[in-house]
């Protein structure tokens, strides 16, 4: 079998060891975030108000505040207490 | 190649085909949400809000009153208005 | 305030009806789907393989071919028996 | 209001910011998995092919193949070639 029908074996394990590499850092950094939130819990916050809160921020506050504001008009209108 | 070595093949076709029919009424319904959406959307609802709307109705009232009472307190500390 | 404010109450709540409908249709198919893995499993199959079998049977039977040749290549030149 | 019904403000801040930081992070890493992924397919390689083989990697190999065996006998029962 002639070279140009071969996979580049060098190139193809660096591209594979690269993202597995990057996995185990994008793992360990998953792992960080859920330690993070098992000692907020531990020092009384509440995880999913704390996951909420962080979303909220990466909202723009005009946009949040005109979605609450039809939120309100939709529960309003079916009877139900915001 | 005795029975006992042998897969059902009746068997396994019967199995495969229910999960087959099964997943294509699925797909079917998650078709006719869309729709529904889309529908509201170009009735001039919101999207959004419509799907915040069925989250909260699947909620418990009391629990969710409590994680608003939190996520306020949790807001103001953060110097954001709600 | 004049109807021109207001959100079409029945309008909203027939849309929502709707969509709950909708998903709890959804969550019966979903339940139907993993008790036919379960009946599968109890009768001896294996139900990761048989996840794999409605995978490839969704897939064009060439293009399936094509992707297991250049998968043996890459395994190959990697050194693993495929 | 007394301090107990406060929350700790700079704890709740330092919280959502350690969070914060590690999603960005985290989002850092996703991008660079997919520039690899871009990268290889750029050099030729099926970047299809490259996941399962990411994938194949973590696997145990006698599972895999135990797995491979039980596919080929179901896929040859339903008149499939693999």
């Amino acid at each position: 079998m002639s070279d140009a029908h071969q996979v580049a074996k060098d190139q193809l394990l660096s591209i594979i060891e690269r993202i597995e590499n990057l996995e185990e850092e994008k793992k360990g950094i998953s792992d960080d975030i859920k330690e993070v939130y098992a000692e907020a819990k531990a020092n009384g916050f509440d995880t999913k108000v704390l996951r909420a809160v962080v979303t909220i921020r990466k909202q723009d506050a005009s946009e949040r505040e005109e979605q609450d504001a039809i939120l309100d008009l939709y529960l309003t209108a079916l009877g139900m207490v915001k």
